[in-house]
């Protein structure tokens, strides 16, 4: 072991997605000193994330007391085993903890990708300050995390802050978790794209849109050609952020927390859908809640979960100590 | 000062609403041992208040360590000042609590009149056991409060729990609180009136039900015609609980509590309102949350509120001791 005083110590914590894996050195006040990204390697995926964090490790001279992992899906915090992962479904298979642990010879913690990015904004994100917080990621799929009193509320069985399941249009489309009309089915990134690719081939004025004449896009495209002046693009973005808005409302109005931090790739159209977010927001949720709470983009994009991660390896550290 | 030992010690309860005040002398573990109600009598609300209060202290031997009032608004829990109240106005004017506090000579505490009920049915009634729990009231209006590790979680401002006006239609009607399709627009006891005899002007086959031939009806008589095999009631009851199943799907996704109970007059349908409540609540909630859920009838009907008002006065006189 170290002899250096645990103030110095760091933490690696890992992010898992569809595309990519991500790693981060990490302070124990939660700056990132370093960072690793790889494509994801699904068929030896505890190998890689092991490779990751050795090198991770080697740049922070050993001064390192644990990992981890953000993992998109629901990870059960008794045995910390992920149980659902429709991004990363090889996290599924096999321990990946017990892998992780055995490979490292470190402390490791698994979990969901939405709470170590809310541990992540509220650390040394646009959270700070905020000891009661909402933290919603919108990119592939849409992830939520609740911070109440400085603390990860998790619920009772480690699955709270489903905010991409809450149903905004009972009369909408399917969703993959069976129901009808969840916010997901409209405002996740592919969702975007598909209510774009809908409407122009619906609508003929949008063919004026440069969109239309592109055979495929994605959501961050749109984003981009409302940037530019597109109108049929800044309408797409406009009504996405509506949604997303009436699912922000609910949460302010059961919940009356201070903060709501905004995160993900869908973000990155920045104020054009910000601003309906939030004037949604406060047309839909109770006066004296709104008034209680601000709504804010989150700041440290793909740095979040893996900063969270490592401030979960922190906690837990803290804890058994 | 009583010389008797802090767990004999007993606690006043009372519940305002539109037309009553309820009063009841509680044990500190919860049992009611004597009630009071007489109908409101605005001009003269503090005065009122303090005579049922006197009243029980005398019945128990003067042994009374707090006042607890649950107040159909919201309360400041800075000030313990009623700010809005909509059914209980003459509560905003003056400083009730001041004058409850001259008039007693006793320490007490004024709350919102759901977290009141909640903080009941989880010490004697359906919340017993869970110490997670929300809490919906569905009547005149509908509250909502939420209970976390076994304390009330207010929120930053005292405003959390406000279930009657999530969205659950946004294309819907219009609320008193500027938003529309509220779930309180559909599923408060006077809109269930307002829907049932809107669809009866519509609707010739309804013409069948009785409802059809009441000049005036209550929910109370919806439900007691569903209860009565009346298809059409039977019909309004179960998509009032519908709606409601929607709203608790909302807060299962977020808060992954192991309990939502549900309280109030329009729950006196029963299971033929329950029922469509858990049904639609499977429907549109997250399988792993639903799942850790279970969704009960509270148990306490009009005792909830003055036996949790009790409560709370009972915590605070334990905090301040």
């Amino acid at each position: 072991m170290s002899s250096a005083p645990p103030t110095e110590q760091h933490f690696i914590g890992v992010e898992l997605s569809a595309a990519v894996v991500r790693a981060a050195l990490v302070a124990a006040d939660g700056q990132a000193l370093a960072r690793r990204e790889e494509a994801l390697s699904a068929g030896e995926l505890g190998a890689q994330v092991a490779r990751l964090v050795a090198g991770l490790r080697d740049e922070a001279g050993g001064r390192v007391a644990g990992v981890g992992v953000g993992v998109p899906g629901l990870v059960n915090p008794q045995t910390g085993r992920v149980v659902i992962s429709t991004d990363v479904p090889s996290a599924v298979r096999g321990d990946l903890l017990a892998e992780l642990k055995a490979a490292t010879g470190l402390p490791v913690v698994l979990d969901n990708d939405a709470n170590a990015g809310a541990l992540g904004e509220y650390t040394v994100g646009a959270g700070r300050g905020g000891r009661n917080m909402f933290y919603v990621t919108i990119g592939t799929g849409i992830g939520g995390a609740l911070i109440l009193e400085g603390r990860l509320w998790r619920g009772v069985s480690g699955f709270a802050g489903e905010f991409g399941h809450i149903t905004i249009d009972p009369e909408g489309v399917e969703c993959t978790c069976g129901n009808v009309g969840c916010l997901e089915t409209v405002a996740s990134a592919p969702n975007i794209v598909r209510r774009t690719q809908e409407r122009l081939r619906r609508d003929s004025t949008s063919s004026l849109s440069r969109l239309g004449l592109a055979k495929n896009f994605s959501a961050a495209d749109v984003a981009h050609e409302a940037r530019n002046g597109d109108d049929f693009a800044l309408l797409m973005i406009e009504r996405t952020g509506r949604h997303i808005g009436t699912a922000v409302a609910a949460v302010i109005n059961l919940l009356n927390v201070e903060l709501v931090v905004l995160g993900g790739g869908v973000m990155e159209a920045g104020e054009l859908i910000l601003n309906p977010i939030i004037r949604e927001a406060g047309r839909r949720s109770f006066q004296p809640c709104f008034e209680a709470t601000q709504i804010v983009a989150a700041t440290l994009g793909p740095d979040a979960v893996p900063i969270g991660a490592a401030m979960l390896a922190r906690d837990a550290a803290r804890h058994a100590a």
